[in-house]
């Protein structure tokens, strides 16, 4: 309803006094909503939980299976088996997308293809804004990094032929599971051990690059330590020196200035594809959805035609909240916070390391710190965390999957200070692990 | 809390006869879900959305991320922006699956994990009972039909060397999608017009199959008219006999007995591979997930294994939802309600096509009914009902994309009488149909 | 937001029909809203939970605690301790009336303000359309009918100089709560055994309306048999003849044409001073609010001047909110679903009678029906109905207080076929009777 | 469920590690829930939104509406009009107490009945350790301050036979109504002007309680300035003297320790019948329900059976769940808070009284401050103080009703720095003020 109509409403028993004020409560409560639709920006400040709740219902609300006058005769018409189910949708009942193409406006769902087309714009400009300036397009997909990179992969393929990865060796499932999926094959690049760190043979791979065919790179920005984050930024030089695309999985690095700093120079200097970014691990949002950005709006066009079929808009809703609800200003301050947790988290690993005889592992993280556990019995260690309800630590031991090497020298056990993480967290897990190891 | 405490917190206050009979209402209440939660079937009756409301809050509640007392410290932790993306996730904010391996139990969430195996267990039951009663595992996956179908083509890559997919042609763009996005090699199938019928041309099919190397077979059950459903029975003999494996596209099947029964057949007498199904279209949730069924366990393992990483809760938890309001007893009287409704259908289009001189075409379809628009703007008619709130209807002229053949001879309409379709709906847009063709 | 600006935001990306389309929707789903705000109506079609949603949001964001930019130096502004407070209270969360006057405009909170005007018409069109045409004017109290009854009485006290209330006897605790509450004093009129029905003593009545000094009249037409409504126009005639209020405990009467037909014969013969009917019996709201109503604007006025201080919004929202959900064509047919079980009730009870020997009272009741009991115990079978889950009936043994007379000569069981009972709760209520009392 | 039932569910496919984690995370969640239940206290640590929720969930799943078998035929079954009404009163449709007795347990809603004696229970224990330690009964009102104050008095009139107030004289709407509505005689002890301060003629008032008889005495703790507390133990102990009963109107003064340890005096040295607080100004709770508590069990109990039938459950819940939501910690915090934002308060006012040459009046208050408006129009800029969204100041004029008074020599402006209230709330509404005041 429009304010003049509230006005005449309102008119008719309400002191006209009391009535200019509920117009300028509810304009003023509106206000970041419409700025939101309009500018589809990230806001400078969050929205409250109320208003978030308004523009999704105002945006679910343009969609057709809300017309109480519609006679609905197609086989999908988003009808719900229950009220308690159009809940959990958030009232987006037709999902997002068109078959064929994810990002398409769908004709039964107006509020959704809305909704959808501001978590994209909403999402570029987070991303652009937290350090990425020189992306000019992004998507956000109801897929989690894992499948939004074969989704990429897939786009690849078909667009530019592309049909081997060149895969600098992170022992993580998802990547291998993601280019297993869109079928492409992998050539993982081995990792050297320097001092502590695991990192890239970055000779390796650039050899490659310029060797090998219809090959694209796979690059990873965030993984545990001792793996450190490949340097994008000599990849991208490569990379464009060869033609070759480059993606990077930068699946929990917005929260950390140097890594997006690297990114950037990594697009301004040389080749960068897309980047892939976790909404959960960034921006505090369900586990379920990615955000792809990209120096190239084509590209993302691309992506958006490789999706097969519509999607739940969960994921989007859910990001695209996560986004609103936390906005610039917050998120500065909680990445504030995530490096002064990091410290503590530094401060009494390497305190818990003194009494026992251990060191802290000489790697750069944006978020974790590992500790050496030679000599102890490092799953065990995790296993009794887990029972003491401490989540998150990352045990391995010596020689097993997951340094990203072969031979580490070490047993070790990782803990993160990630952006969301409270001091009591990180003060807690390392008392507890201080009890643990010393017991 | 169990009983014996409820009554004992009762016991203070309250008179004996009123304390029993609270207990009797909280058991009565929560029979049905502590019934699901045990024996995971599709219940007879619907629960109510205060039943479903409990479950999935208790089922939530046992994830990590409620846990008042743990120490969070991993990059992952499901933190959350505010209170209202926690209700827009019903509390499942750490997703399902584990990095690659989409039904795997989640150590930080176990109460998604639970959630997720209830969700597989309900629907495969539901699908057994409904006519596929030789299917012997189920998964639902947060996809719709044409990424479901990736996922399974990739794993039949990776499992079996599939490289080519024999695809009798269906003009939908899902469904191509789909295996370019796994990197398959799609050969299409053409089609015979028999009467008003479009038909997959069986010969050919059965051919390519004898013929075709690391082929499997990607057949469809239900499309608009004039194409009709593909005779499984015969294809998956003959996939038996050469050992090619065949996914079966059962969109909205799952209402119809007779593709039910015929998919049974299929598996009886020959060799079925999978049977995706989406839930939206057949059991009222909202978009974005699908059920696979398959009479092999090891089958529908394999596709867990194929999924790249963790993925949103929601369509799991909308789809068991949807599964859970509605029960068997309710389906049965939906499926009633359909066949009624698509009579109707049916005699509104007849009289319709009488009176200006066009007639139904003489195809079987679960759920459609088409009337020829020769000498008409069947695309106008479509437009002008899109705009008199009509949604659904699909218009196709002569020689456009549409009729998955080449040349058919007529411009038609299709309407639907699907489950969840109201007989009001039915009537009205038969009745703004008629006033526009008649205007 | 007006549609303008919808418009305006859509336009952007989506296309043109869609953007129509849109528009449309949510015009068509803002309509009923839009009337109930404008005209103030009981409306012909209840509203949708989605549409009273949408209203009751958009009416507290009116309110000034919503206003972001507000400054809030009082000592009551509306904070909440937590989010899900501010659910408990749809946003309402200042309350209703200001200091010393129940309906007048509270300038925090002008959202409350207009809705509960809005509250008062609706629910006053709602009695008078359901029969009480000659009513002027309605107020929903947050109050059920006993404290409603003593808000009158005090009026009249401060008001007309009343002090004594001239009280056919009915045994139900509450009037003669609402009597003492508000410091009158109470003469109690008796009642005559007629038949089997228990009705008041007309002539002694009428003698003490003509002889008690300053005193008003408070008659019932809803209570459980034996006892039958009262005369309410022999009775109104006599109140205008000497100049005598008379308030009418309209309880439960509402869902019956016929008290609802002599309430307003009494008003057009006689003298009615006020009707309070319960919220809840007759409307489908949670218990907690009443609906008084009157000729006499004026008086309407006085009753919202004796209310000391402000109130919770809560009855006030749930009264309109059940009003709007129902609207006056599903009230019909609820008053019909109502009069068929009743005669079920009927029919069940008889039989029952008849095979132990008993009969059904003679008594006119608009919901109700009894069963002797004699030789009997009354109190062991209602004790028994009660565990077996049976809620409602009413036990009273020969001799107890309940008949609303002394020496009343059978012991009985009331049952009730009110609105909004199924015919199932019928069917299973006297079944388990029959097992019951044939055991 | 019990935690071995949830265990045995878990126990089919979730790890056994997995299934104690699940196992542990529902007990911690549950601990403060059990323990709300189990001891009725004001919790140390304020409970989350989401244990708040499952709290009311399980509560008011006792209650008989709950009951998918329950046949009901009363006239009253709690029945709704929709389920969006049901989530408007949490699921307590059946109200609380009983005909005739407020806080007697109701046997269709045994889970209504026991959130009632909680809410008793725990709000008492709140206002004793927040002061009133000599307190021994407590009761939550569905009523706020006023009409509470007018269920006391009835009470007395009816078991003490008093029926005369002695009321300082306060310039508040709501008593003066309340003993109005309940009957009584209002004898208004005048005040006298003391320095700025407004205080109570003791002497008068002494004399009066020693000379009137059938009296009772309301006195106020809590106004605005320049009217300060009347001396309660002073009166307390007059009142013993001559075995008068008096009520404390402490509307807001939980929040004052001052206040609180004034009134626990009185009680101890003197006679204190009851004191009320409301739940809104104290407790962050929606307005609508107040705190009454005695040191006598027995006049608590004489109070609950003078409110004449059911009443809304919503005040209470929403008190319970405020109190809950808080806890004896974080309200500490809160008190602290109020008492610096109070010190800010007084400063900026002074700051500005000192620019515009007025002064503060200097009057004792626990929230309170008051600026001088001598020669300045008093009226008006509160007028402007509302539409520049500044909620809450009062203005008086001189000679106006509002200083309880007769002639108080100066015009004033009052502000707040409430319990709830921000640090920026007075910076901004104080900033304002400076605007207007200096223009």
């Amino acid at each position: 309803m429009d304010n003049d109509e509230i006005d005449r409403i309102l008119e008719k028993n309400i002191p006209k006094s009391m009535r200019q004020r509920g117009r300028t409560t509810v304009d003023s409560l509106m206000s970041p909503i419409r700025d939101v639709l309009n500018r589809r920006r990230f806001p400078e400040k969050g929205l409250t939980d109320l208003q978030l709740e308004m523009m999704f219902q105002l945006l679910s609300s343009l969609d057709t299976d809300k017309d109480p006058e519609a006679a609905r005769v197609g086989e999908r018409e988003a009808r719900i088996a229950s009220p308690f189910i159009g809940r959990l949708s958030a009232g987006f009942n037709h999902g997002v997308g068109r078959s064929g193409k994810l990002a398409a406006p769908q004709p039964k769902a107006p509020g959704a293809s809305l909704m959808q087309q501001v978590a994209n714009s909403v999402a570029l400009d987070a991303i652009r804004k937290l350090g990425l300036s020189n992306m000019k397009s992004g998507i956000v997909t109801p897929l989690s990094t894992g499948m939004s990179i074969a989704l990429i992969l897939s786009a690849l393929r078909r667009e530019q032929g592309i049909n081997r990865v060149l895969f600098p060796r992170v022992d993580h499932a998802s990547p291998h599971r993601a280019i297993a999926f869109a079928g492409l094959e992998k050539i993982v690049i081995p990792t050297l051990i320097e001092g502590d760190a695991v990192r890239v043979d970055l000779e390796q791979l650039k050899q490659q690059i310029e060797s090998t065919e219809s090959s694209a790179v796979l690059a990873t920005t965030t993984f545990f330590p001792p793996r450190e984050s490949d340097p994008v930024k000599d990849i991208a030089k490569s990379c464009a020196k060869h033609d070759v695309p480059l993606i990077i999985n930068n699946a929990y690095g917005v929260q950390s200035d140097r890594i997006m700093s690297e990114i950037r120079s990594a697009a301004d200097a040389g080749y960068v594809t897309a980047v892939v970014q976790s909404s959960d691990k960034n921006f505090l949002a369900p586990v379920g959805a990615s955000i792809i950005v990209s120096p190239s709006e084509d590209f993302v066009e691309q992506i958006t035609e490789t999706y097969a079929g519509r999607a739940s808009a969960a994921p989007i809703v859910q990001t695209l909240a996560a986004l609103l609800a936390i906005g610039l200003e917050n998120y500065r301050a909680l990445q504030l916070e995530q490096s002064e947790n990091l410290k503590i988290l530094n401060e009494r690993m390497n305190e818990i390391a003194d009494k026992i005889g251990q060191r802290l592992l000489s790697v750069w993280n944006p978020v974790a710190c590992a500790l050496t556990m030679d000599g102890l019995d490092a799953n065990e260690v995790g296993a009794k965390l887990y029972n003491m309800r401490v989540t998150g630590p990352r045990a391995v031991a010596k020689g097993e999957f997951g340094s990203s090497c072969d031979n580490y020298p070490h047993s070790y056990l990782v803990m993160n200070a990630a952006i969301g993480a409270s001091k009591n967290d990180v003060e807690t897990a390392t008392m507890k692990l201080n009890k643990e190891v010393r017991r």
